[in-house]
Formats: C-alpha cells, structure tokens, sequence
C-alpha cells in the first residue's frame, strides 16, 4: 500500500506540467511564465492544496504558486488541480521557506499565504523555525516589497508570538480575529486542517500584516 | 444601609486629601504638584484601586493618577490609599475619559493604563464608546506625546477590536498575550476583576502600545 501510494504519487509529480522542477530558473521571470502581469500570491505549506486550488479557480486575475516540502502531499494538491482542468494560474513547487530567495526576486511576489504552519512549540530553541519568526518576516520583505502576509493557525501560542513578531518589525497588522468562524469575516477559503479544527470548535486565528515601501 | 454607603463615601471623598477636586487648575502643572519630574502614569477607570495603589507603593519615582466616574468606587480606591499611608506618589479624579484634555497637556502623561474597561459590546453604535477606539487613540496620542498605552481585558471581541484600532492608528505594538496568566510576564499587579476572572479559568488579554513621535 505504501509502496502503491509512493509510485502514484511520484507519477503525479512526474507527469502533471503544473509541477515547476527547476524554480530557481524561472527567478525575476514568473509573468514571462504565466504570460501575464497579474500579480503572484504564493502559499507557503499548501498541504493537500484546497486552499490553493480553490483560490485559483476564483481569481484568475491572480497567479497561484503554491509551495510543499513533502512529495506525497503536494501529490494530492497537484491532482486536484488536474481535476479543476489545470488552470493557467497555479503552478506547484517542491520545497522550503528557507528557499524562497533562490526562487523570487526582490518584490515579485505581492502576497504570501501562511495557513496552520508548524508551531514549533515545545522547545523555544525552535522558535526560529516558525514561518512568522522575524528572520523569516525580513526575507518575505524583501521578496514582497510593498506586499502582505496573510497568516491563518489555530495555534494560540503561535498566534501571540506572531503578533508581536509582526509589529515589533514594523508591519501594520490588519483585519485580525481571535475567533474566524464566529466573525462576519466573509470570503474565507477554508484548508483542510481548518475543516477538522474549526468542527472540533477550536478558534481560528487570522491576521493580515502590511510592508509599506 | 444604602444612604449610609453613600454618606461613608461622601465622607472620604470630601476629606481625602488624595482626592483632587480641581484638575483642571493643574493642567500642565503637574509636577509642581507632585513636586518632582518623575514620570506621570494615569490610571483610566480605577475602580476600587487595588492596581493604582499597589503601583505607588512599588514605584514610588512614578507619580500615578487614577481617573474614576463612579463616587462609590473611587471612595474605596481612596481609602486604601489613606490605609497605606497616602504616598506622596498618587491622586485621584471623578471624572470621565474624555475630559482628559482638560486635565492634562500634551505630552504631560508619560503612560495611561486602561484595565478591563466596558467592552460596549452589545451594539456596533456602541464601539465609540470602548476606550480603545480610535478617536480615543488620537487623543491619548495627544496627551502622550512619545508615551504607551498598557491595556487589559478579559474579552476577547473587546481586545481583538483593539488590536486592530491600535495596529491602524500606527501605534508599535509590544508584549502582546493572549493569556496572560498562563505566560511567562512577571510582575502583573492584579485588579480586583481580574483576580475573579482568572480564578474562573478565563484567560486575561494583555497588550502595550507605543506611540513613537
């Protein structure tokens, strides 16, 4: 079974064009790829891709990349979007956070999705490894220029560090909720993870966070 | 048992000598009155004063003023103050926060605390009225010059709201919590509301806000 899922999984990397194998080539050039200006919102940790795939299917003015450390998950994301008939805005990359600058150029990306990363919680040596430490907000700065962050978890702990990592760094922080379902928030596009946190009624935290030039 | 409440309280406040009964004649005049340069923080809303009064014994090169409307309440925040010996350190006002213009001028308050104030929750009409709105902000921005606001509440509709005001109004948000009692924060001076609302399990909410000329 392991084994089955493995080579399907490999398969659907191998042979579904929304997979980029060589992003670093496409560094500064990514409209030249789409073959348009739309701006390029990126996910961070797309997991199974329903956020992604979904959000592709209800901006094509926007383009999608989504990124994913583990190959048998980004599997699932990428046939999903086959299945939604592999729009002309999304496309799927194999790799870290820590990698983003060898993929992006300054200020060609003009938002990042961070939805229930890693909280890294129980050893605070392990704190520079959350997605919203400050050395990881100084490189989405330089890749978004004037841009956002839009951050999702149902970690509180990881939410508070957030909080004050965001500010203390000089982002204007927007539009921030303790509790997303139980706000009149509208629009929201729900994860995986999300799905099975929020029926369980534990609290969604969101924030935006702004970079003005 | 009433009458004889309000004659007790009535008694306090006409000869507390804690108890300004002028403030306006001090406005910008301060520290002539506390006879020294030490920083001024102001309390708004006091309540029965356990938080004002235990700072002043704690800090005595801090001079505190609480801000109280109710007779009632700040006549018992008046007594403590007598039973610790009335420090040099501290006074009192009846009033409202929005009188505070009249009391102090710009720049004269170094740091306002704002501890479980009414979370005017129950209509949207009503937010104008939460010390933490904006039109509150700009005035406390005022007063403040380079100052802080430190902010709690046990609710969390109130505190996300202020999140919010305080991050649009770009104030510098500091030591953000979002439970404060189950945080490594020291040095917390307990309210008489909030000893009762944390030994109920609710978590208390915590902020600082930094208002850099």
């Amino acid at each position: 079974m392991r084994l089955r899922k493995k080579l399907w999984a490999e398969k659907e990397i191998t042979t579904n064009d929304k997979m980029i194998k060589q992003p670093d080539e496409l560094k500064g050039n990514w409209h030249k790829f789409f073959k348009n200006d739309n701006p390029i919102h990126i996910e961070i940790g797309c997991g199974k891709g329903r956020f992604i795939n979904e959000n592709a299917i209800r901006n094509p003015n926007v383009n999608y990349i989504a990124i994913e450390r583990e190959d048998k998950i980004i599997a699932m994301a990428l046939k999903l979007a086959r299945e939604n008939g592999s729009p002309q805005n999304i496309a799927f990359i194999i790799s870290d956070a820590k990698e983003l600058q060898n993929y992006f150029s300054p200020g060609e990306i003009r938002r990042i999705y961070i939805n229930f990363c890693d909280p890294w919680h129980r050893k605070k040596k392990w704190f520079k490894r959350r997605l919203t430490h400050r050395n990881f907000l100084q490189m989405y700065e330089s890749l978004l220029g004037s841009g956002e962050v839009f951050f999702k978890t149902d970690n509180m702990k990881l939410f508070e560090f957030s909080l004050n990592e965001f500010s203390e760094m000089g982002w204007r922080l927007k539009n921030i909720l303790l509790d997303l379902h139980n706000s009149e928030y509208g629009g929201n596009i729900m994860t995986e993870y999300e799905e099975r946190f929020s029926e369980m009624g534990m609290p969604i935290y969101r924030l935006e966070a702004y970079k003005l030039l």
